[in-house]
């Protein structure tokens, strides 16, 4: 069975719904956990769902903070529970590691607990979107924010493993981020980048504007960290926005209160399927000798149950390695 | 009164949705309008509404298609509608010139023709959000893909002159687009901009997220043109597809086969205000010697209408000066 190490202390709403999450993820999916973090507050939260046989407890017992400096945190806590996590994962006592913790920290600690594969100048976060097709991997989502040319080439070669070996796509299409298809569109890098992806062994389609990323006409859309960022964080904030718009016009326009708890239901319906626009939370690292998923800072119970299952497919695999093979 | 010319020929829609949104405006708004275009096409249209003594007509022969590459169609097209248009302004005889057509033959005849404003390094198109306590303007979104700091601090100038003259906003918030609050976070460009724009006279106040652009934090918020054509982009493929995505969840999960007209007005509501979360389609030209107003290329009547309006406001403050003065 497979194993995932689980940071219990990373996310604003640690431990409580971390802990949560994990005991609701042993409900429905066949995966053992490994609970990182401070014991006797992971005992104490264990302890209000009663003890599951498929959880154990490994102790570290420094916490990163969401707002430290990574590589400071990462540098000066060797005891954090991101840092026991990595080693965990770079011993091979599980086969993938989860966290809702700060991002940069465990960016910096993938990279200095595990290392990049080979030939992977940058690793890089990705997600995957829904598409009425399938689902749509988009990187980077803010590891790197200054990229090069052939940095985003990577990211695309990255994109297009994942999606062949979890998504079972023999020659996934590669889209590149711009601001209108054709390729003397964009700026200098993203010029670039598509005489570089046109070259390539890759599947490559052209350019693919930010309107269309969620249409299901490529598996995998490259971009820089800076702008991937910005797109995901905008995504957030447009459903967030958009329910809550349309929560009070709905409310406001049927005059009979009888119609409106009918409506509940369907505008819930909506906002699940709003988050997954926005990647449901869930970013997979791409480039490092390890699976390390990261939920979203701001995670509850049911984004790290879906963080997990997200780990467990992607460790089913083995370990993702891009130019060479597990 | 306020004279503008209006591109007859520019647009997915046009002649026909434009001249009936030139119609439409005069109905309702205080102005002149000067159509440019193929006279004897112009006329057909206008024979479909009555003639109205506040529109007059201006011959151009020649038509600048949506495709065609903006520099050799506005060197080779000198009798086309846009730099007919171009010239009235130049030669003061409207006030301000409304197109939907081709967004970089605008941009190349706006700068040949007019020129740019004293100091301005590049003109950047800007649109105006809204957010609950008013509009935030959002720039560049499409003019320059690659920008230097220099240029983002030359933006956030212009805007918030812009913010100040037009909307009356005595020291006008100017917040940088980036990827995190803190002055570190960002890509390069972005953590330079943050210093020119801290060290200058405006009323800086630092980073914003995308998630916040729509939340009303700052009057101006500034960006380099890709990532926010990204981003107008992006609200408005979001925009479709959360109303796509809502029409669908609540009809299917209405049974009630006799509310679900009730909701079609709300719903209504809702795309309209959608719509406007993108910038309602209309742009303004920031930093050239004229008030240039694009409209969204799909425009029709009512999009060429709202961009009417605007071309109104703008013109009745003068030809904006950023360095200088009227």
């Amino acid at each position: 069975m497979i194993r995932i190490a689980l940071d219990a202390m990373g996310g604003d709403h640690a431990p409580h719904e971390v802990v949560k999450g994990a005991v609701a993820a042993l409900r429905e999916q066949q995966v053992e956990l490994v609970l990182v973090g401070q014991g006797d507050i992971m005992r104490r939260e264990l302890e209000k769902h009663g003890r599951d046989s498929k959880i154990s407890l490994v102790e570290a017992s420094e916490v990163v903070t969401m707002g430290e400096n990574p590589v400071s945190a990462i540098s000066q806590k060797g005891g954090s529970s991101i840092v026991v996590g990595m080693n965990l994962l770079k011993s091979e006592q599980v086969s993938a590691f989860v966290s809702a913790g700060n991002t940069g920290a465990i960016m910096t600690a993938a990279l200095l607990t595990l290392g990049t594969q080979e030939g992977v100048a940058r690793p890089a976060l990705s997600i995957a979107l829904p598409t009425p097709s399938g689902p749509v991997l988009f990187l980077d989502v803010g590891a790197n924010a200054d990229c090069r040319a052939t940095h985003l080439l990577c990211f695309a070669q990255m994109g297009s493993d994942y999606m062949n070996r979890v998504f079972g796509i023999q020659t996934p299409r590669v889209g590149l981020l711009s601001i209108g298809e054709e390729e003397s569109k964009g700026n200098k890098l993203v010029r670039e980048a598509h005489q570089l992806l046109k070259e390539s062994e890759l599947n490559f389609i052209g350019n693919v504007e930010s309107k269309d990323i969620h249409k299901g006409i490529a598996d995998v859309v490259v971009t820089d960290g800076f702008t991937g960022n910005v797109v995901v964080k905008l995504t957030e904030g447009l459903g967030a926005l958009f329910l809550d718009l349309a929560r009070r016009r709905l409310n406001s326009s049927l005059r009979h209160r009888l119609i409106s708890p009918l409506l509940k239901p369907a505008l819930r319906a909506v906002e699940r399927q709003l988050m997954d626009y926005s990647g449901s939370g869930v970013a997979l690292l791409l480039g490092v000798r390890g699976n390390v998923i990261k939920a979203h800072g701001r995670s509850k119970a049911e984004g790290i149950k879906r963080a997990i299952a997200v780990a467990k497919k992607v460790a089913e695999q083995g370990t993702l390695e891009v130019f060479g093979g597990t």
